[in-house]
């Protein structure tokens, strides 16, 4: 990651880390031990290996370098390390969702011996600035999973047929959004990227100049009512709609709809953090695929932008929308104001491959795992959602998913 | 199953109940939450489901069968049916680990309904007799089941690097059992399994004439040590001690050893249910497949026994032996007598595809389930082992698995 | 197997050799070289393979222990090996169908220059007892294979929408075969196997006594109208009806009739090796699986019959029936008459697991895999098809497969 | 594709026809019917498969459309369309190799009759300006296929432990190639991208500009040797060399070399189309992934050029190079002069996902599938090879493989 070109004061950043940290474990409040063990599919991890996992980080790469640090399990680097081979081996991803023990009562001790740890050296300033950067990137790291714990507890809990709720949202009223409408940006050669004045990940840097032509970006996220049509109009059997690894992914997987919506008696529903809910036709549509978004792109006579697009488009921008704050956790309708929810709500698919940018280079050490050895067979995604800490995203903020996955809070905006 | 031909008194059958369920229970004591949550394989359930599964039985055979009963919960019939296509769809066995909800908490309180309201119909004289005999099959049942418990158990520990143990199993003194000594039986027909006076289950059934010839049987189970000489020759790299289908099962799966047998700093360690210890090599060999048992018969000259031969030489002795109330969890020496092991310590794998008796009847109705379907592609396996209630076993007895299947307390004794 | 008890003389092996090789290379004349090189699934062999793989054990097993013989080509060992480890490594069986090098006229030089040689060696009277008590083997072993090439081509043939047939059956005149009649025989002491007086493989053998009940056999095999009569009712959709390994079978594979049905317009063909044909109601259904097999019989409130039920009806008949020689190449209608098409039309699965007999040794060196290693798995099918050599079989002959397998020819005989 | 500014007169179209047919079947001399019949992998399709395809497009896209004209026969379009839906079903891609009729012999028969009608319709000015146009993209499409015949032929020819040469390359004779030289590009602001007033594919347009940064291209491919010292330097056991999913890819499936690279008693030899030989260390490394060929670049400390790199350097060069008319079919050391063997030896990888350019629009009807449909998940490779027709490729070609691809002849050029 590009790291923060000014240093924090050691008070401001325990400050921050108690805040971050204690945050996670409140998004775990509604859950019984049993929902924190379970790993649904591959991509999930359990809330516990989470929990385990966003320590282990700050164990490793901050007190792991303070002389005389002992850390507090020999066997927790093997199992809670996620993917820094520059570290050590790692158990294996598929199985996270098999160990039982440590228990989590286990972790959550782990978590307070980790935190009294750092924070007293904070407090005794024995952290370096290299060391404050790194604390500064574990936090952006811990609310990434923070977002990833949402989505994988729903995709949890979705297992059971009971259906069970993670919270009950609070009721929103909605203006019906309208007609799409799309607003104009000239083409020309604009900066894309980040300084790295301030904190952001080193996929976001270097900045440099980049051409883009004229284009329109429609004014909100597609509805579920339009991808309904799409769906009555028979999309999903239209070969000619989709990218060639997009029907042969639905053929074998067998989707004829997005993740989370179950049809009852003759009738969509959708999973929800709040339960099983009847499909809401004017909020927008969650946890497509890109191969479905691109395809109901193209049934729609449009595109997907590509992730410069947006960044021009969301740029001018400020960065405010439904994020995790708004308690919703879960997309709700557009106001239907022009350049509405390019913040928030759902990530939104851009028809770019995740690649460097001209003349990106990863962070030294370990941390250059982080984000570069990603950049293949994936896409970007941009906005943040309504699972996002409020204060993580930025119109620079690359996220990506390979482009079959549904599990994020993945929704739609066209271009032309 | 055949079924009991002596009716018992309510009394009696509410005491066996109450016995057979706590004992259940009682198993799960050294158990965390997240431990009764994971299935670490498809062929293991979680505890919490056993739990409930095994509470669906008397719910469904006994308690729906009376008049005005209602189920505790409409989704636990699809949630915890396992096989009995008879009575509707079952939740797909490989993903019973994803199931959160209902939660143990939840689970322990659907048993303690069921056992209200079942002891209360008993007591009230409610169930008829043959409700009564499905009664005493669900608490065979369910002793099966407390076995399937500590197996699965066994196997979930096994995942995590930290090897937990379940136990602390009592010590135990062992003199060496010496070599190896051979029984003599004589050919000839004989009568083979149960006349069905006493419970039994219905693949025990009916008991018939059969032919044998002489044979030899040897006088206990083979031990690690035996096995280690086994490995030390190379066995696991000679096909020709091999089945064929057991060949390509070890390429497939990369066997070299007993599943649990973990190798350190160059020495054979065993995962036990009292954790990770070093392998014994006068204790006998356990958790091997049918084909690493023929393969070890293969290779030391001489072959496994049929279930006949088996039965024929068990049928003399009394059904003593180490089971679960030695409480050990873990097959221990023998004291190298004439015939030892016969019965508890470890299962023995026969040379006996698992097929019906001559005249073999399923049971009438979804019960007929139980058995008689599994009756091809398994073999049988005879004796009990240190994980099987006391009182479950007898020299009929008819345990099966898959040839390829590892994680039952399975041993190999000679025959020729 | 268990070798012939009288040695033959060479001319007379030399005659039989010479006419079981020209039998061979006689069923390839229908072919085209492409039809000889494919392999369309693993358990299939390309033609040419088979052609060179029975020449490979003539030159392996007879040749290869004469003084000064050089083998053909030094990888042929390596690429016609089937499965036999003692001689070595074999390339691997799903990839036969890849290899174009040797081409068929290379195999069939391959074959000139074995013949050649062996024949020349009987004559010169250099091959022992032994030696020639393994050509007895090995045309018997080619005989095997004629049978498997054609099973084999027609699943190659069957691969092509173009439904291409191999041959113009002749026509054949058949009277309804009547409603299902049966035979009662009687239970008791009786004799199974063979003595190894003529030749026979290892696993007829030993003869053995064992006791059988009273049973009673169906006069003939289960009719296509009978089936229809099973798929009608709903046989593919009832569990009930199925072993447990059978219906996890059925979904997976999405089985809904037997191999080689095709429906055109709403009614049901068969792919014969004379090509695409309606289903004759008459004929005996081929190509089910035990399973189905199984399952048809527990629908129509019978069963399967023993392989020694079998044995013990046969042994009183003559071994005449429909087989190679009466130029079908697939199953007739029965003529109706008592205990009819025991020999011959199609093979008749058995509700035995293929198992040793009592005191079973296989033979001694590498043809000691012929037959043993397969003794795991498997189910006995018994009295010939419409593809095998007329003078091949008997009433102890013995031949195994998978219980899921379907490209043999394999039918239904009710017991009861 | 974007199609021919200039129309062609229909004798030169229909010479032009006459010659790349002609040269297609010229590439069968020296293959077997057995080597053109068999499938070695799904990526591969059989020589007689490509020769039906080529004439199917012809027949489907050209005679298709003239008033009156019959299918050669009704089932081949079915049997040979690839890929084009918008046309009709198609026999599954993964099970070419299992169909042996239509034979070669009728294959032949089908390019003979489209051939006559082809050249009939020409030679009677029945076909108008879009149908010649589509002839033109026909010439290249089967072009295309040529190509793809020697990939695939090489790979088939590669099962048979014999490694049988597909021809006797001509001798050449090599200059050592010298140390890695380095030429430097100004950036700025460029054209990229085909006008198409002469024939280009859709994919290279529209012409647009896009700015690139300065940057050097290294003079020739990497060497055989330079990649032997990437391997001693254990380039494959060293995880941050590695993209994520190149290491899981190689980790799979077991990659320590190229494909085709093959160790024989301590030494690499290469499978090449003039059979085994040798390693040549002058020579470039050709059949690696993308995921070798960006671990080599980490492990050398330089990168993958960009596409619009490789094209900024290529667009002021001859095409010249050694393609399929120098007779080689393997890629030969470079001279050493500076920015060597861009066009022709091995598709050079670069570090571009295949997207579409800035308002790219597949072309109308079937055709449109041809190109658009796969822009995702691959990756651009460039420059055309020693397998590639002499008149195919540009500066602004592009072609596209997964990353894990390695049958193409594919090698590494070194930017930074």
């Amino acid at each position: 990651m590009s790291l923060p070109a000014t240093e924090l004061a050691g008070d401001l950043i325990a400050a921050r880390y108690r805040a971050v940290r204690a945050a996670t474990e409140q998004l775990c409040e509604p859950l019984t031990i049993e929902d924190q063990v379970v790993q649904s599919m591959p991509d999930v991890s359990p809330t516990k290996w989470h929990l385990a996992h966003v320590t282990w980080f700050f164990e490793t790469f901050v007190l792991g370098r303070l002389p005389g640090y002992e850390p507090f399990h020999p066997e927790y680097d093997y199992l809670f390390n996620s993917y820094y081979n520059a570290v050590g081996k790692q158990y294996p991803r598929p199985r996270r969702g098999l160990v039982t023990r440590p228990t989590l009562a286990e972790v959550l001790a782990f978590r307070r011996s980790v935190d009294a740890a750092l924070v007293d050296a904070l407090e005794r300033d024995e952290i370096d600035p290299s060391g404050r950067k790194l604390i500064e990137l574990g936090l952006n790291h811990e609310q990434q999973h923070q977002e990833l714990m949402l989505m994988d507890i729903k995709h949890v809990l979705f297992q059971s047929p009971l259906f069970p709720a993670y919270h009950q949202p609070p009721a929103h009223e909605g203006t019906p959004p309208g007609t799409l409408a799309w607003t104009t940006f000239h083409g020309g050669e604009y900066a894309f990227g980040a300084t790295g004045e301030s904190f952001v990940y080193d996929n976001e840097t270097p900045r440099h100049k980049r051409r883009i032509e004229d284009f329109e970006l429609a004014n909100r996220l597609v509805t579920n009512g339009e991808y309904l049509e799409f769906m009555a109009d028979g999309g999903y059997e239209k070969p000619l709609l989709w990218l060639s690894d997009g029907w042969a992914q639905i053929q074998e997987a067998g989707w004829r709809a997005p993740l989370y919506w179950v049809e009852r008696d003759g009738e969509w529903h959708e999973f929800t953090l709040g339960g099983l809910q009847p499909v809401d036709t004017e909020a927008p549509v969650v946890h497509v695929s890109l191969y479905e978004a691109d395809a109901f792109a193209s049934w729609a006579g449009q595109r997907l932008p590509t992730e410069f697009e947006w960044e021009h488009a969301a740029g001018s921008q400020p960065v405010t929308g439904r994020f995790r704050g708004a308690g919703l956790l879960h997309p709700a309708p557009s106001a239907g104001s022009e350049l509405d929810q390019l913040f928030g709500d759902a990530w939104e698919w851009t028809r770019s491959a995740y690649e460097p940018y001209p003349g990106f280079k990863a962070a030294d050490g370990a941390v250059g795992e982080y984000n570069g050895k990603f950049m293949c067979n994936q896409m970007v995604m941009r906005g943040g959602c309504c699972a996002t800490p409020d204060d993580h995203v930025r119109s620079t903020y690359r996220n990506f998913f390979y482009p079959h996955m549904r599990w994020q809070f993945g929704g739609i905006r066209l271009a032309r």
